[in-house]
């Protein structure tokens, strides 16, 4: 099967948002082993839609069109189809009842346009969308399928996985024959890894190798052909075994983790507390380790101390230090995580201070960043210092990476040594 | 002009990133004046990228393409538009220097296959990279142009900007006859706003008038066209003050802000400090804050208490409040409000508590939030409670967000009465 993601809107091709539909959508196609080759962008505009949509009509078997469901007179897409597909529109009485009461439990008036939401195409399989009042659709007519989902990722998302891709997993009658193994590394470039496993590229052909890089990070696709998931999985380990023998230092995670998610489950594994005492970073650490359910088990609190004031009267970082080598240094770090570790209680303290930009900080480079960490025993207290060299949201943000893989690596060695 | 952009990578059609590059360069061409009609995704395989070259370079006169101009293997884009173009490749002396001093400075090792980045398309202008390695092109034949740029959008971006608008500014020749306006409201649902706006959108013509939801926020975007400036600001300043009669309390920012931003500049203007007291954000609003340069002046620091005895020793939440009302109440919000301000002398506190979810929280819904603001005058404190029905992410976000929006209208609701 052959599927193709249309998006519709002209607030795609204005830049006004982002199209993260197509990246969700073309993921999730990817697990159902369904060939995804196009995607494409269109504005709110009947003419174009319709052209889009004939090219499509001809060169794939699934289509799938978010947006343009919405009540205002420029979302045109159940009409375009309906017209494309020979099809009518008629009310849905439960959309209906459900926009309504989308209303009542927020105390809002309704509007008349709201009601056209509720119109769907005839035939079609109507998806109930939970999360908003646009319900979505599933037409099969001409020996196409075609899907109808709302623009609002908050609404889309959770439809697909409920409704529609229960439908296509019974459709793809369990032939699911891709598997994919997605090896995550920090801390080296992408060209390095790559000269490191060439060979293993230039000779696997199932599965295949694929590297790709961003945001700091690399990864390598893994891709094996196999019916059977057992020797599927037995391919995709013997490949991974091959590759982390030379670069496994770097490998943190596999598939749709991240490293600040690593960490709390590492964090979590090993029953362990921490806080943080944050400057340059003004608290999306704390952001970045409170974003999994179950956090407050290993997350106590955190001090930002943006001011020199803070660090000095709440995080102890003495006069010495701040008259001597400066706010940004290892002595300041490393005294910001003793700290806010004593302060708080907790297992661990880790600290960055450093210099976001744009402009140089007690004549230090922006980039210039330490990063504090202090453990349980005495032994357990390092700092690293890195150069970076990135915008200032870039700096921000690839500190708290390095400063998770940073503290992963020291609770794996802690780990070892008891 | 009309312009298609073409994003080439498989990471993109098997859903491994997000096309940020589409948005960004949509965005600017849309300030530039350039007309942009499609958006498209092709993977990493030469014949369907030829393919939707060929159709790009029938239907557009200006081609922009990004990825593909990477070091390994599968980078095929500036082969591909040589052969579709009919032209050779050839190292770039610079490039190549450049090339290898980026692996100097960071001592790193260069491997050989970084040296193909160094290939640039005959008679081309090359643009170059300052934060990456592979440099761009600029190709004028056929009576088309086509711009090849880097993937990575750190390094797309910046050369977009600093390299690239210029020769299209010149190419445009300042003949942008399109204005585009964004009024960004906050706290108004999109078919409330709409009904409220109806006649004026269906009446006007120029400017038109597009609505756009997203992530708890509506805009209109009012675009006029006319090659006086002076005249395109009035035609938009006479459709924005009918517009603003009706709904101007939800309105608080134009264009490319955000609430956090409008916070900042706010705060500043004011010439006032802040400090936080975070539970449920855990940061994330001391985070948003700090995005922004110069934010010391405004930011002094803040406590993150996700445990309920960080709340209790190092933000007075009492004993009576935590036993009694609870730490997810109006109470706790205002202690730790008054006590961050006072802990770090900031004219303003501001604080978020509230359950994220999944589970419910003191017997409280998910999705209940308290937001303290304590100020510099005894009568400037208030508590604001939410009720949201979201995600955790989601509920995270929209508190900042509605954070941001309470404070910006208190802040101006103090400086009128001062």
């Amino acid at each position: 099967m052959r599927a193709e993601i249309i998006a519709v809107g002209s607030e795609l091709l204005l830049g006004q948002i982002l199209n993260t539909n197509a990246r969700f959508l073309s993921k999730e196609l990817a697990l159902l082993g369904i060939d995804n080759y196009y995607q494409s962008v269109v504005g709110d505009n009947a003419l174009r839609l319709k052209e889009v949509l004939e090219t499509a009509k001809k060169r794939s078997d699934f289509i799938i069109l978010t947006g343009g469901l919405g009540p205002t007179k420029d979302d045109l897409t159940k009409e375009t189809v309906a017209e494309l597909f020979q099809t009518g529109l008629s009310y849905n009485e439960d959309a209906l009842t459900s926009i309504e009461s989308f209303f009542t439990k927020r105390n809002r008036v309704m509007t008349e346009n709201n009601k056209k939401q509720a119109l769907v195409l005839k035939h079609s399989k109507v998806l109930e969308n939970h999360f908003g009042m646009a319900p979505g659709m599933l037409l099969e007519k001409d020996q196409k399928m075609i899907a109808l989902l709302p623009g609002p990722p908050k609404e889309m998302e959770p439809m697909f996985l409920n409704q529609l891709k229960p439908l296509l997993e019974l459709k793809m009658n369990h032939q699911a024959t891709l598997t994919t193994r997605v090896l995550r590394f920090f801390n080296i470039g992408e060209a390095e890894l790559e000269t490191k496993v060439l060979d293993l590229i230039e000779a696997q052909s199932n599965p295949t190798i694929a590297p790709l890089a961003g945001d700091g990070e690399v990864t390598l696709r893994l891709t094996v052909k196999h019916k059977d998931a057992n020797m599927a999985k037995l391919l995709l380990d013997e490949t991974e075994a091959k590759i982390t023998e030379r670069v496994g230092d770097y490998l943190y995670g596999y598939d749709h983790t991240s490293l600040k998610e690593q960490l709390f489950l590492q964090l979590k594994k090993q029953n362990l507390t921490i806080s943080a005492a944050e400057s340059l970073t003004g608290g999306l650490f704390s952001g970045a380790l409170t974003d999994f359910p179950g956090s407050s088990e290993v997350f106590i609190g955190s001090i930002v101390a943006y001011s020199t004031n803070v660090k000095e009267y709440h995080l102890q970082v003495s006069k010495e230090i701040i008259d001597g080598v400066g706010v940004v240094s290892e002595e300041a770090a490393l005294a910001m995580a003793q700290s806010v570790k004593e302060k708080f209680g907790s297992d661990i303290g880790i600290s960055f201070t450093g210099v976001a930009g744009p402009n140089k900080q007690e004549n230090k480079e922006v980039g210039t960043v330490f990063i504090g960490i202090v453990g349980k025993e005495k032994e357990q207290s390092v700092t690293y210092r890195l150069q970076l060299h990135h915008t200032r949201q870039a700096i921000r943000e690839r500190t708290i990476k390095y400063g998770c893989f940073y503290l992963l690596n020291e609770l794996k060695r802690w780990n070892r040594k008891e």
